[in-house]
């Protein structure tokens, strides 16, 4: 008897709950493999970038960016702001590959 | 003639540039949406946690997912340590929900 199946009445959810943890799950293993490959595409800018000199960040493709995913999210019925808040912790982490390629790129 | 196609020798690795561009805005679509496919799932948690007086959040639950997650990225070549941060961001976003969910429920 584990507590989560004990008498408060919560065995009665488990199956239900269960259902939905475990597509939850199969949605992080793709939002995971997809942000893998999100990575393989901006660490590839990041090295065309640094070779030619260019600056890591770019404020109008970013702009560009977060309008579209804002819109994207709406359609989606997800919250907007959040969706924003997803892109600039992302792009955070991308800039910070970026700069550490064009460290590497000038050492 | 836009700054970007100037004469500083960018023009050449434009098509490159605009072709991983594209693949990360085919991504980040992707990733909008199984992110409003996720917080569906949580959102529906949240309903059955607060008719049943469960708490919002489950750190047994979370410490699960935080291990199979860090496993996953480790296969994918993703950084664990940024694949823990952003399951933290997101686990963040669904327990403002729940609570928002359970406020609602108590009102």
């Amino acid at each position: 008897m584990t507590g989560a199946a004990g008498g408060d009445g919560t065995a009665e959810i488990m199956p239900e709950l269960q259902r939905l943890r475990d597509s939850i799950d199969n949605i992080d293993a793709a939002l995971i493999h997809m942000l893998a490959e999100r990575f393989r595409c901006t660490q590839a800018v990041g090295a065309l970038k640094a070779e030619h000199g260019l600056p890591p960040a770019d404020p109008e493709r970013e702009a560009r960016q977060i309008r579209r995913l804002r819109s994207r999210a709406e359609q989606a019925r997800l919250d907007p702001e959040f969706a924003e808040k997803f892109l600039n912790f992302i792009v955070g982490e991308v800039i910070r590959h970026h700069r550490a390629i064009a460290d590497a790129a000038t050492d």
